[in-house]
């Protein structure tokens, strides 16, 4: 993957605002993480879903534009099988998993800090051949 | 609704963070506001989408969360039928549509200013019967 | 749209081997009937999920080949939202809500002979500029 | 796993209608078969999307109720990797996955008679305590 995409992934105000730091991009897989900060809980003291959504996107994004054209999201499902709990940070991987023509899928999961699942999804893209770069 | 579970609602630590105004509650219904800001931006100009989808998860909370019993959500799908584009707030509603059991279905649409859709979402919640207050 | 394609769908051999009708077909919208028999049947005496999502699937499929290219199913989200219960036949309809380059999205019902909801659908298709003709 | 519970599924009438085999059943897992038929064909002349979510959703349905209480299904989101091609049957495993209080996930694939994935899908079930025997 060519280094000015990293680059352009790691410019993307909102994962900055969330305080996402890139681990892995290659093609077609990333691995993001995100410390967990009190501007994350909701009211009932838990982290957010939409904070746990957040991260499993930046995730999806990044592998989804891997390849250097402009991906589009059109449609994620969310599964959260457990709360996020006592952790550190949180750490999202996505990975293709299959396509049909430019609908591309790819699965994600949100882990805690001891590797334990808290969420997974699966989210198509709309693969477009617009040069990101 | 009572009004102390309003205000155990504005203090969402994410809702805040996000900058969300909650514009109506009330029972197993909700509308939210959140001004476009810069921070929101992914790294090819739009509304990032877990902007999108956390704005809709601060609406589907506090609807799912209006009877006064926590309520925890489990699964939701969200479409994002148009970019964000230009629009200087999102709105969000989610309103109670379905139930079995103590698994209670909530639709949720997000909206530029001009009142056109940018994402629905079908969302799930276990709804316990824990006191919220 | 061109009647060879009304007469391509109804010989789609699912449809006509689970007893659907075509009530209506037109640009990107289909209303199609089934009616209950025992076949349909699950072990616990209701109509089988299956079958549900079958008849939302044959209108889905009708609905979104209607504009005359081949137009191919990736994702489906459906909620169950009540029990079909007593009903001489269950109804479904689709209508096309956006689209995303290729990838176009469309609503779907299901609903007894007294028009209640049994489900709600939201599905993707590509859609391809093979002729379907 | 009590046998008649076993029995119980295999009395299945829509699983019977599409030919559906048992291949194995055991606590929150379950394994089945379905022999591809002329009647599961769409109008482009491969398998319906319909009897490849039918063939999960008994897989589902047998896997969410080997408990031995009643579990009904709330949400299910599915995703059409490839088309099933040609394959003598289709094969579905469903696995419990996650739970939150009553509402309890999991996770199905449909797969080829040669092993390659044509669809992965997610459901939740509502599990009650209503006995099933």
């Amino acid at each position: 993957m060519d280094d000015r995409l990293l680059r352009k992934f790691e410019s993307d105000a909102y994962a900055a605002f969330l305080g996402v730091e890139f681990v892995l991009v290659e093609d077609g897989h990333c691995v993001v993480r995100m410390p967990v900060r009190d501007e994350m809980m909701n009211f009932n003291g838990g982290v957010h879903g939409g904070a746990i959504f957040s991260l499993a996107d930046v995730a999806f994004s990044a592998a989804s534009n891997s390849w250097g054209s402009m991906a589009a999201a059109i449609s994620v499902n969310v599964d959260f099988l457990a709360p996020a709990g006592e952790t550190a940070y949180l750490e999202a991987e996505a990975r293709q998993a299959g396509r049909g023509g430019r609908a591309v899928n790819y699965d994600m999961e949100v882990r805690r800090d001891d590797g334990s699942v808290v969420a997974v999804l699966s989210g198509w893209v709309y693969q477009t051949n617009r040069d990101l770069l």
